[in-house]
């Protein structure tokens, strides 16, 4: 039984293929090219929220202006990074199982806490 | 009919959830500081090809100690992208069909070559 | 009379051609190059913030380890800097003259408020 | 005597000072703000190098729009780093002395080649 998949972009890598291919942009997408995009978007993200307290932050999605901007931003990322791991041949899915488990063992998580109701007395 | 998605991040983003609830971590996920992981992660990733010419870059995954470098930073940047977009309840598969199609619109592709073979004469 | 400058960055120019020099470095020293090296080093510098407090990030000074930390990137993120504007002629001090003017015209600052004192009656 | 200033941004420090304070601005210069700052500008500044070839890269400054755009970019980047620095109260040329020594350490410069007159014979 194949284990499930944490995430699946296929659709999305062969839709960011497709769209290169119509245009003739395959050229411009070598890995240092597609870094620089995906720092550039990156810095539009982390401007909304440049300005905002932590509270502020929060709400970001409250207010119709910033949350289309954010929407965009964090899409704009997401394009650049499936881009590159596609160009470069990586499978997300596994890489990030993989980082995910050696992050669970580099950071343990706590023996659970006890039960909230008391042991039974007698 | 459903529109298929071009992304699932369903799973990572509760893997996600299950890992920082287990650590007691959500308290230091808040909007602002994803913003800084991510950069950080972004930084790592882009590192790998700083002295690295285009052709060397685009070899990058030949090398088993940069290909494993490469893997967990994409991992690392995608996990904080997803993250932040759950802690904003932002569905990424609707903001990246939305963005892809906004981008379809602003870069149309050129009309189709005309068919390889030639008209016929006379 | 010279209008005094801003910055003055010209040794550290020097300083960072004469060690680019004294190693062969200035083949990989390209301005796609430095800009993800500059990119790396800022990922360094905000990470340090990246699960502090507000109030905690003020005090970051106060610690000597983080101390050290947010100066060695600082320094980090400078050298790139000004080894990129070097790289591409830029004179720094011009640059920052031009764009503080044009910052104090896009944001004109409020008119003083009024003084303490209240105006004579009569 | 004096040891020589690799860089001297007092008065830029003070100018920025002076532009925060008329504005009553100084309350979202926050140490994590101005790190969201930096990366957007640095954000911007990669952005215009992102799709050009290296040889391209080179030219940037040839062409007056892009010059323009990195010169601002660069001024950006120099006066969010600078203003984070001053609200921290680092002192960058002691920062950046002391990264520099402790680079030549690290990265030690080989041997100077041997003189091009060949040693005395006897």
């Amino acid at each position: 039984m194949p284990i499930p998949r944490l995430i699946d972009t296929t659709r999305l890598e062969a839709a960011l293929q497709a769209f290169a291919d119509a245009r003739d942009w395959n050229r411009f997408h070598t890995p240092k090219n597609l870094a620089l995009a995906l720092t550039g978007e990156v810095g539009e993200l982390v401007e909304i929220f440049q300005w905002l307290g932590e509270d502020e932050s929060r709400r970001v999605m409250d207010n119709p202006a910033t949350a289309q901007a954010v929407r965009d931003e964090v899409a704009d990322v997401l394009m650049y990074l499936v881009r590159l791991s596609s160009v470069l041949g990586i499978d997300l899915d596994a890489a990030v199982a993989d980082k995910l488990a050696a992050n669970a063992r580099k950071y343990p998580a706590p023996p659970s806490p006890p039960s909230v109701s008391p042991p039974a007395v007698g």
